[in-house]
Order: structure tokens, then sequence, then C-alpha cells
């Protein structure tokens, strides 16, 4: 079964999504969404996804969205396929689940602000709030203090072994490095900064970049 | 083994994992912190956890935070003791996981602000931002709507079953109802309603409270 990914490729959480796909070695199919033009706020794509956010996926009959509810059903559906993403042990599926709520908890508010008000925002002639933007880097800074800390006692967020964890924090740390010439919160921190190469040169990560 | 909980057992992340295992007849141990003199930033306490804050716990040599991992460690590791809080298919995990993404992504936010604004800053003392109140009423409103919608078609949020994507809610949605006025954004919703009226009643739940 090919699974049908609704959202355009370049979308942050869609990326997550392909990543973790590529990783698992699941076929998939790119369904397009027209987002400039409102496609995500359809009657027919609110069917699928009431909060009208990408992506969503359509297995067979099961559809799901919430990207990172998604990497999970994929990482646990097909365990024993391609890279192993949740630990071996119920205790390294803690650890798991721990960095990817401190992800979505802690690291992803900031740097989604920062993102937003320094890619996006300038684009579309939307005011950029400077001050949101100090204050995120300095919440930013202090969570990447912690993976440095961390990452200092082991090669992954989770442990020694790369997982959904891991993972999650690609897309827009990506943005963070390459776009909005905030490399230096990465490059001044020599853990996070060796971690960061490592992710960031996986495979399936540098094809999804090219989709 | 008994399982320590450190942090007061009136904060709302602590709340969720202590009716988590209580659903799971999982013995504890609340391990008392005193979070008003700032004993979470204490470095024996950062050592447990670096962010600073509740809960933690400590489970023989293995120790874990965040409270939504937390959850979903132990829903795993007794996947047969008690209350099955994870669905029986890998799908119904699936959708557990989107409900609880939804949860922390979506309707915590919001729901948070709300909380914190009307409930602890006035005690505080602190100024209350009433444009981040109504802009958050607003955003919580659209969220509920959405469940309203969800809750018609299933009784609980993941499907005809209790899981932890509606346990999670619990906290926060305590406060709503019963601390800040705001009752009518349940009420005025009859699924809704009837869903908050289901899972505040369980006894997890109100022996979370007598603590």
């Amino acid at each position: 079964m090919v699974v049908k990914v609704h959202g355009p490729a370049f979308a942050s959480a869609t990326r997550r999504v392909l990543a973790c796909l590529i990783e698992k070695g699941i076929d998939y199919e790119i369904v397009p969404l027209d987002m400039l033009n409102g496609a995500h706020k359809d009657p027919e794509f609110l069917k699928l996804q009431p909060f009208g956010v990408v992506p969503v996926i359509e297995d067979g009959d099961f559809t799901l969205y919430e990207s990172r509810a998604i990497i999970r059903y994929y990482a646990e559906k097909y365990k024993s396929e391609g890279t192993e993403l949740l630990g071996k042990t119920v205790e390294e599926r803690g650890l798991v689940e721990q960095w990817l709520e401190v992800e979505g908890q802690n690291y992803h508010p900031p740097i989604y602000n920062l993102v937003v008000h320094l890619k996006f925002f300038p684009k579309m002639g939307v005011p950029v709030d400077m001050k949101l933007v100090e204050e995120s880097e300095e919440k930013l800074a202090k969570v990447l203090d912690i993976y440095e800390e961390r990452l200092s006692k082991s090669k992954y967020l989770a442990g020694d072994f790369f997982s959904l964890a891991d993972l999650s924090h690609l897309p827009f740390t990506q943005y963070l490095v390459n776009d909005i010439g905030k490399d230096y919160m990465i490059r001044d921190r020599k853990h996070v900064s060796a971690w960061w190469d490592d992710i960031s040169s996986r495979p399936s990560w540098n094809k999804v970049l090219q989709l």
C-alpha cells in the first residue's frame, strides 16, 4: 500500500513525516496541496484534517494527522523494517518520548517564532516583532544549553541511537542554520554542532530536501 | 517497585501522571517539592530535570520527565494491567497519539494562557493581559468546536474507548470548568459537555483531586 501524504513537500511538518517514511523504506506518494491559494481551508480538505493544517496521511482506509503522531505510527507499525526509530526497550522508547516532548513543548515554540518572523514574515510584508524574536532566541538558547549538556553524554538525544526524537528536530533546525542567520546558535555549542552535522547528513534528510 | 513522583500533587502536569498511575494500578509515592520556595531550580533537582519543571519520576534506576512521555511509558510498560490506555491495535494507538498531539499543540497553549492569567496571575499580583486572554479564548473555542464534531461521532477522542488522549485533558480542563468562570466553553457544547462529565467522574481523577 502506497501511503498518500497530503501537503506540499516543502512544509516543515510534512518534511518530518517524509524523513520518517524514507528511514523506514515505506513507499509514499505526495498529494500536492495549493496552500498559497488556501486549499488547506477547503471543505474537502477539512474533512481529512479539521484544523486545516498539513500533513495528513491516507493509508488505505486509515487517515491520520499531526506529524509527530504519524511518525510514531509508522515507526511502530514497521518496527522491524528500515531504521529502528523508537529504541529497543520500553525504557529506550520512554526516553525517545521524553525528547520528542521536549522538542514539541520546549524547542519548537521559540524556533517556530524565530523562523516565522525572520524567514516568512519579511517575504509576506508582515511586520516583524523584534521583541518576540529576542525573547525567542533567549528561550531557545537555554534549551540548547541543556541539549549541549545532554549530547556531551550521549551521541543522540535519547541515547546512543538515532531516533524519532532527533528526526523531529530536522525541519526547523534546517531553517535556523541555513535561512535566518542563526547558525551560530548551533555552531557555538560543540556537541550540538556535531549532532546537527550527523543527523542533517543522513541520506533520508538529503532526499527530503531535494523533493 | 514503588514509583517516586517528584512534584507537588496539585501541579497540573503531576496530576496528569498520577491519574495514569492510578488507572494502571501502579504503586507510587509523591516526593514533595517546595516549588513556592524555588526547590525546582535547586542543583540537585536540576540533575533530575534540567528544565526545572515538574514532574519527574524515578523508577529504580530509571528517571523520566515530561508528563506526556511518562504516561506513554507506563501505559506501554503495563499494557495488560489496569485500564488499557493506548487502544488495542496500532491504528487505535495512532489515533491516541494524534489526539495527544492535538492536546499538546492545539488545546494546551490557549487553555494554559487562560488559566495562568485568570487563576494564578491575580493571586501573584501580576498584571493580566486581557488581549491575550481574549485571543486565547477565541483559539480554544475553535479547538472545542472541532472536539464537538469529533465527539458527536465517537464517545472519546480516539474512538469508543477512554485513552491517554482524554486523560491528558483532565488537569487544565478542571481549572477551566471550576476555577476561572469559563465552564460555558464546555457546557455550551453538548458532546464536549457529556465527554467532560464522563472523564472527570472517573474514580482515578477524583482520587487525584483529593491528594
